[in-house]
């Protein structure tokens, strides 16, 4: 008897609750992929998986069959461990431009293949852009050649790469089937794993920047995408960290360029560095470069302290195309033509800032798409200068704003003052920066 | 601020079990119809309602809306009550033939849109169609000109009647989402609601051969499908009645209108001669021709031993196009060429029948479709010499197979051999004809 694959039963069965073996999920995934089965299909098979969720075994397949609709680059050819990091997004997030020179330096391999930013999260890619020249659209052999060189090179995705989840995404986006673990775990692993990686560092944020607002939410994820990552060979850890307030003080791209280079030259705002730094240990553990994360992270200050990692990033952006020039002279980077104040209108201390009104703010400004096809202002952005906890005096400012357009100041000053609550007395408790670590096989930092 | 409608709010919203506004379902409905929403939102909002559900006022928009997406029948000519009956079917369920001209020959006008049989259970349409030249295919004027002179007319679905319905069927069809109550109550009323009646009467079937297996699920539906007729101003009652058999002797088209014809003459099986009445009973009582459903039932069985309900049956029949001489000979309906006896292996009794293998049998035969474009034959069937509790001996024929295809009639054999389940011992217990009334507004039987 002929095995027909039939899109309804799939359908059905996942309605009812009912596990789906392996072959109905790459079928499934095939048939959309290839345009045999009807978007009408697939959208109700997508809710029934919001609704119904799904088991780990399943899960894993829907990675596996997604990561396999395109090409999963060959790496081989290098001898060192790739490995990556992937976080799920937030504002002023920063720490790819960061890792991939500063773990390259450690002589591991990082071949990062990154996103645009959308909604109130930015996106690796505009920020590269906004140094002038770099290219993020490198050909796989380009980008093979550029890590063969330096170690490190970041590229966005390639039309290759998971096809099944690009159209499966802008299918989920129109039918109010993002917000699921599963999918969002099969979406990220599908096309992490087509980088032919060897291990995988998973930031996934929490709190009110965050896509995933509940740090039980969040650790949901991570588990899930831990799992996943080990059922197919991988080495994961995930680490659950804050998102409740932007990361480091710049956000907008060409500011968080320069938050980098700072970073890269031991500076730059503690909260970042101090992720950054954690981020390299779990890569250089993973990546077999120390014995432990505590070491992977002392190998990593040292990297930066000797230089060796802006060093690499300087290498990275000049394979790539890119003017290094903007390393030692920021002011080489796209400049914004005004500046604004953003003042506290009392005394007190900053108990919160609202991630999503300042990623908003600066979305406003043009810093950021609120659709797909609009295009970003690489000069424009925020510049905090007091994060929770801070004291703060009446008339002292809190942020400046950098902007094009007087109108959309305007806008995104009310934004800023709103993201901020000023309160007498100094919030008693203090978020930790690194909420949890989830690690399966792995040493437990 | 203009209102804009979203689909992608309304999907939001009812996949995280908020209940929506009467004017977000009416805008979904409405835009769907018009065609300004895609098939593929509004199947992830079917699969949301299937795993939601819906509140009681979320289901009366939804068939209110559906109701309103095309013609709603204007009746107000004709001085009688206008009262119909629907039930969600079975096998061998044929009451709507003998229902029709019963209850109007008591004064009443039963303005019958029907359908079409599907999978293993039969359509009025189909068994009228037996009848050489009766025409289901009246225009609406033509339907009120029959219902004006004989008080009961019985057509099929036309394109102006719910269109929404239609759009919707058939995608639910293709998304695994039919099963859901709150759907099928809405697909329900809205179309019989277009008939433009005062009152109704659900025949909601439970059993091996219904829709709703259990009682449970077929109270369930009664229940929502009698409070959203009662929340658009109409009475209703509905009523739980058995379908673990098939209803009466006969299944197939022509087979069928002859079995009816001995039921308006006082004759034919007790099964289908009591549930016949029973819902006479009360159509004759909402339709206010009786005080008391006991009453309605001792009136209709008068209508039928004083042969006025028969004489109505022939008038409808003429009126329609049809030949009423078949009522006075059989023979002149569509034949079968041949029949074969199905026998029973053992003496014994008959402990159950499986209706859907029954049914599905008379479909091989060619008596039904497994698809909407498949024509029916009306000649075949299938006639049981048993019900359940009967005794039987080995060698005795259970049921005659009338075909005209040799290796159909081989198949359905051995479909109907296996659906009789003999005994040694009488089953201890019987079903009920009747499970259960309900009835909210007006009075239990």
């Amino acid at each position: 008897m002929t095995q027909t694959f039939r899109a309804i039963d799939v359908i059905r069965t996942k309605r009812d609750g009912v596990e789906l073996s392996r072959a109905e999920i790459e079928g499934l995934v095939s048939a959309y992929t290839k345009g045999d089965i009807p978007d009408y299909q697939v959208s109700a098979w997508l809710m029934a998986v919001v609704l119904k969720g799904m088991t780990r075994p399943e899960t894993a397949a829907l990675t596996d069959a997604m990561l396999h609709s395109g090409e999963v680059l060959d790496l081989s050819s290098l001898k060192a461990r790739k490995v990556d990091k992937h976080s799920t997004g937030g504002v002023g997030d920063k720490t790819s431009l960061v890792l991939a020179p500063l773990v390259a330096a450690a002589g591991i391999a990082v071949p990062m293949i990154s996103g645009r930013g959308l909604g109130h999260t930015g996106g690796t890619l505009d920020k590269l852009e906004a140094i002038p020249g770099f290219n993020v659209n490198l050909p796989v052999a380009e980008f093979r050649r550029v890590l063969e060189i330096c170690g490190c090179a970041m590229i966005g995705q390639t039309a290759e790469i998971a096809p099944a989840d690009r159209k499966l995404y802008a299918l989920r986006d129109v039918t109010g089937t993002v917000e699921s673990p599963y999918l969002i775990c099969a979406s990220i692993m599908s096309k992490k794993l087509a980088e032919g990686i060897d291990a995988l560092v998973l930031d996934v944020k929490t709190g009110s920047g965050a896509f995933m607002k509940s740090e039980k939410d969040a650790a949901f994820l991570a588990e899930l995408m831990v799992e996943t990552g080990e059922r197919m060979g991988k080495q994961m850890v995930a680490l659950i960290t804050d998102m409740d307030q932007p990361l480091g003080n710049m956000i907008g791209n060409a500011l968080e360029v320069v938050e980098c280079v700072e970073v890269l030259c031991g500076k730059g705002p503690a909260d970042l560095r101090e992720l950054c730094l954690e981020l390299a240990g779990w890569m250089l553990h993973l990546g077999g470069a120390s014995n432990t994360v505590a070491d992977g992270k002392q190998q990593s200050e040292k990297l930066i302290s000797s230089g060796k990692a802006l060093e690499k990033f300087r290498q990275m952006v000049e394979l790539q195309g890119g003017d290094s020039r903007v390393i030692d002279d920021p002011k080489l980077l796209p400049q914004a033509q005004h500046t604004l104040q953003v003042t506290s209108d009392k005394n007190g201390y900053v108990r919160s800032i609202q991630c999503e009104q300042v990623g908003t703010a600066c979305v406003i400004l043009g810093g950021g798409r609120e659709r797909k096809e609009d295009t970003v202002d690489p000069a424009v952005g925020i510049v905090l200068h007091k994060k929770v906890g801070d004291r703060v005096a009446a008339g002292e400012p809190i942020a400046t704003i950098y902007y094009n357009a007087e109108a959309k100041a305007a806008r995104a000053r009310q934004l800023i003052q709103a993201s901020c609550e000023i309160t007498e007395s100094a919030p008693s408790t203090k978020r930790p920066l690194i909420h949890r670590v989830i690690a399966k096989a792995v040493e437990k930092n």
